[in-house]
């Protein structure tokens, strides 16, 4: 927050009213406030507050009222409807102290939307012409509603502080993000630019916790304010994203750089990519790159491991196929784990994990094979085994090499099933990578 | 709304403030108000406002002073994590000049936690064991931190409308939802109801569109009262809750089971279950039941048919494995799919549908086979035929019933790869149930 700030010379600060019912209700997910904090923290600008509030006018003058007091920047969501609840540009209106009226262009717009789709227009639409006077009209170019800006430095005597921005934009996610892409980012960086920009770069780091890499890098985080450092923890996975506040792209990397080497270089092989995306993007990208071939084999996740790898476009030219081996009948019979192994060892064991790899590499005719097996409960089968314990096999063709590691991804947490059989899923995509970085 | 508010003496207001940067940021869509929203909606319990702020105590107390004047009942998501920005806690005990002390039973819990999980309790760790005076504390089954409950008609002298409930949850959806489900909720009806509890059943229902429900029912869920109906769309799924008001589950089955019937009986095999859960639990339930054994046959699903069965705890029982036959060798090598039907009709075909399920089941010995082949896109390899096309393949061993059915499931949205693949799946398992039922 701090950083964020002193990025921004003005410290401008933002806040965001979805209105709507709909919202308070739960129906939608409110995902117009987190389009619009991610595009105003990227631009500078902070965003403080973020409310919602029913089609309702005077809990939206409320909001309005307090939003008014303490952010420089005001941008509401939703409301500007043709129906009696839309209420957002005449409560706000009636707040200023402005007069309603019609925009003309807004009006033709409208007009020409309803012919050209050989629809009828009613009364009611006019109403969405119907602007404060002094307003700036935003042309919605995919739905009937316009948006519109006041600013009050301009046109209005009758809030003490009249500075302010206050921006109205239309509900439906379509609508409303164009309309700010093309029309309020323009205003906004023509108002306040300094002429720099944000540029971020993210390292993705897999097997180690965010406490640790805070305290790693604790003094390089609390510090640093170009770039600017901040941690996103995602299951089993933590991002760090550096970010650089400059003229253009090839200083922010001279700023970004030297940072992302720093880290890298004291996490070694736990950072398993730059900007990667997800690891299930990286392994597609990296064995296409060295035009190899992957299988997997799997038991516990079911088909996890498969399903995350095809879950990218393009997956079909690296990964042929793979076998779900459930049941032990299907390990010896599809994925030629001997049944001595599997008596001696147990399913849920390194030795089997290692066949299993080899096993559907052989039978798939692939560079590489994968393999998990393990223990995902909460019920544990046939065995005494604990919940958690998992077996990673790896097998690669040309060299032979094949090994398995183990792994404990029991947190004892309640229902912990999904997170097991996600993370020994990540482990698998990790170890491809490790592989072959 | 109508309906919440008489179904509620009281008249009772809650308010909702998710703290977290995160969430200002955009780096986190804000899902918890949307659940609570919706949780509470279905109590009788309206929300007026909802806000987000960050992890910054007077921005958090200037949120809560305003929620305190304005509502009943306020529920905090966030910031009860063991580190310095965790603020939630202190915050609103210092507003409401309660001290903080140590929680024992919470404090035993986490050591508890520690101590199973093998990791190393730190200092900070303990912060999260520390309550205002007064506060009921609520164990988190999924995660360390606390939640807690502050009723300041028991405990506080200090604000002015001293009948407040203050609800502090944790802001992973994981850990929040099962602890308001579990605590909160039985809280809440435990202050307010009078004597009469809400009981809910669900019809799950599949292939067929909200609106197209919501029209065939639209008087009864306009005017039903007790009980009330309401949709929940899911993606490619449909749920109707239907919720009585009743002095014990006897009297509420005696409310909820005519319209359940009226809608089912409309509905006929669009209905897959009642209180299902999922598609894949019903599955599991159907087939374990019946004895019978599943294997599946995956091409553009890639393993997400079978990580959805696997899913559930108890699937070894029916599901024995599958194939991921991304590639066409793997086809013909592991699922005996004949070359000749592969040159004729192509991967993505009834035939060659009906060839991987029959196939599959044969291969590992299961009474019955499912198969799934399609184009999910973006990218369309080596076909002409449109993003979207998907046949699921049915074998019945005993019957020896083979046959396919043809979807189309693109909707014209850019980037549907995931929904495709997801509903492809869906439908595999109604075809499923469909066929059990």
């Amino acid at each position: 927050m701090q950083t964020q700030k002193e990025n921004n010379k003005n410290n401008l600060i933002a806040e965001i009213i979805s209105v709507g019912t709909e919202v308070l209700l739960g129906d939608t997910i409110n995902t117009n406030a987190a389009f619009l904090g991610k595009e105003l923290a990227g631009m500078g600008i902070f965003v403080c507050y973020m409310s919602v509030v029913g089609d309702n006018n005077v809990r939206l003058e409320n909001t309005m009222k307090i939003a008014i007091d303490r952010a420089d920047i005001i941008i509401t969501t939703g409301g500007l409807g043709p129906t009696y609840d839309d209420l957002t540009k005449e409560t706000i209106a009636k707040l200023l102290c402005l007069e309603m009226k019609t925009d003309n262009h807004s009006l033709n717009r409208i007009k020409d939307f309803f012919a050209r789709t050989n629809r009828e227009l009613t009364e009611n639409n006019f109403k969405q012409a119907l602007m404060p006077t002094g307003a700036i009209a935003l042309d919605n170019d995919f739905g009937t509603a316009p948006g519109l800006i006041i600013d009050t430095s301009n046109s209005n005597k009758n809030i003490s502080n009249n500075n302010k921005i206050i921006i109205m934009l239309p509900g439906p996610p379509r609508e409303m993000q164009p309309m700010f892409n093309n029309k309020v980012r323009p205003f906004l960086f023509n108002k306040y630019s300094n002429n720099k920009k944000l540029f971020s770069k993210t390292i993705n780091i897999f097997g180690i916790g965010e406490a640790k890499v805070e305290s790693m890098f604790a003094d390089l985080m609390k510090t640093s304010t170009n770039p600017t450092i901040a941690p996103y923890a995602k299951l089993g996975e933590l991002e760090l994203r550096i970010t650089a506040l400059a003229n253009d792209e090839k200083e922010a990397l001279t700023i970004i750089n030297p940072t992302i080497k720093q880290i890298t270089d004291k996490l070694g092989e736990k950072v398993y990519g730059i900007d990667a995306g997800s690891m299930q993007k990286e392994v597609v990208k990296i064995l296409t790159a060295k035009e190899l071939t992957l299988s997997t084999a799997e038991s516990c996740t079911g088909g996890y491991l498969s399903k995350r790898i095809t879950d990218i476009d393009g997956a079909s030219k690296i990964y042929l196929g793979g076998i779900i081996a459930y049941s032990n009948e299907v390990k010896m019979q599809l994925l030629d784990v001997r049944k001595d192994t599997l008596n001696k060892y147990g399913a849920v064991s390194e030795q089997v994990a290692k066949e299993m790899a080899k096993g559907v590499a052989i039978k798939l005719n692939t560079d590489i094979g994968i393999s998990i097996t393990g223990i995902a409960g909460p019920t544990t089968y046939l065995t005494n085994k604990p919940t958690g314990l998992v077996y990673i096999g790896y097998y690669d063709r040309k060299t032979n090499l094949n090994y398995a590691i183990e792994l404990h991804l029991a947190r004892g947490y309640k229902d912990e099933r999904e997170s097991i059989r996600y993370i020994a899923s990540s482990a698998a995509l990790f170890e491809i990578i490790r592989n072959h970085q």
